[in-house]
């Protein structure tokens, strides 16, 4: 059985074609041994490729700890890439199935070769119901204090809850998104977004996710920061977005967000241990 | 590019044959980019493979920190079951050049697959100056007090530092061995091993390794809190010992000691990344 490591800004996957639903009610048993980065391959996830009826082909994502995520934008981008490279898909514009609908990527080909990737992210909504967050009022450049520090926050829904904290990226420790994550008016908790400006073009973000911590790079995070810095004057309405793990381009348009970035091969291996 | 990844008790390399030394001065370049979990293929370290004269095969290790090793019991045992499998050394008895001298390896095979792994791991020494440890007798059931808390200890010198202290596991947080491990009367520090002695045949260990902290396996550990349990009369003198990654054997001889387990393959593979 063969299958490819690939990653979005170290986001890591591993994609199995499961065109004949073979892990079918395994997912959770592969995804834990194949994912433990010392006795299996390694990875943040599983990215299952499967035929459906209602799109050009389907996305099943299972986490490292063998729960079913519905989407993920650095996942999607791995995905994408690998249907068109592997001739499963072979087209500039692909639906995707996922667990959260049906997601149009059009993909930038040179050569044959995928340049680039672009995810339409839905569009973010201020609305407290929606993030969801406890206030009569939606929450924008809201001034905060945990600990005996004060934050000025912005948020927002971005296919999760997420507070962006727009200031200079040295006056925060990433493990305090800890304590913003489960502040009081979260009922269901947040992802914390720190946000630099370095001019209308190009912000930094760090985001610490809910329930994973610090990561090399979270899709939704990018968008909504740029959105945030753009809904509060920043930056122009196509920004590159620098983190840990690399980098992509956020696009804010009247209908929604899309995420421009690319994926990365890894490597292609065959499995040698039992799962 | 192809390599293998495996693993020794959770202990995990990527194997590489560098049989024209194609990577010769570029050791600690690969090991960093290869061994990296999100971006490259990920692993405790590399293990090249390269001929030598002085023996049938040369093992270089080169830590996921790019520094090298001079030898790693469970490195080892993946190296020689490789080199037997892709029969780059088809014999039973293999004399392997490490950077701690040659070393030879018994392999029982049956019917043509490595069923156990017997590495000689030399004599311990219980002496101060071997360790090294600041101590006019030698280390042995001494009680010592490190903020507050009483620990029985025992030191020696097996590969590396090493000390041992014989009790039930849930007395103790593993982290606990950060302190030990500097414990002023070590000079290059030591590596601590919690040893829960079973019954005659069998102990439980782990181990908090110097620089590295808590591992899922550590050979040199293993074979030290044996020979300690052995030493105190609490066990035979073969023993099977059991680890968080797995379990392995230990035999105490007049001559040395002996470690017996064995090595999985977990995927084998092809580099698509640039490195």
């Amino acid at each position: 059985m063969k299958f490819k490591k690939m990653h979005g800004n170290g986001n890591d996957f591993i994609v199995i074609e499961d065109l004949n639903n073979m892990f079918k009610g395994k997912e959770a048993e592969i995804a834990l041994k194949l994912c433990h980065r010392n006795f299996g391959v390694g990875g943040d996830g599983i990215l299952l490729v499967r035929h459906c009826k209602e799109a050009d082909i389907e996305m099943v994502i299972i986490n490292s700890d063998g729960s079913f995520a519905s989407m993920c934008g650095n996942g999607i981008r791995c995905f994408a890439k690998y249907v068109y490279d592997e001739n499963i898909v072979k087209k500039s514009k692909i639906n995707i199935k996922t667990g959260d609908g049906i997601k149009e990527i059009n993909l930038i080909i040179e050569e044959d070769k995928v340049k680039e990737i672009i995810v339409y992210m839905g569009k973010p909504s201020l609305k407290p119901s929606d993030i969801p967050a406890l206030s009569e009022d939606i929450i924008i450049s809201k001034s905060i204090e945990i600990e005996g520090k004060k934050y000025e926050i912005t948020s927002l829904h971005m296919g999760v809850p997420h507070t962006v904290i727009i200031d200079r990226l040295d006056k925060y420790n990433i493990e305090e998104g800890r304590l913003i994550e489960s502040y009081s008016i979260f009922p269901e908790k947040t992802n914390v977004d720190f946000c630099e400006i370095i001019d209308r073009k190009n912000i930094k973000v760090k985001t610490w996710e809910r329930g994973a911590g610090a990561t090399l790079a979270c899709g939704t995070g990018n968008c909504a920061s740029a959105y945030v810095a753009h809904l509060l004057g920043y930056i122009d309405n196509e920004v590159k977005v620098i983190v840990d793990g690399g980098e992509l381009k956020v696009k804010i348009e009247d209908q929604g967000i899309y995420m421009i970035g690319n994926a990365k091969d890894v490597f292609e291996g065959f499995f040698l241990m039992e799962y």
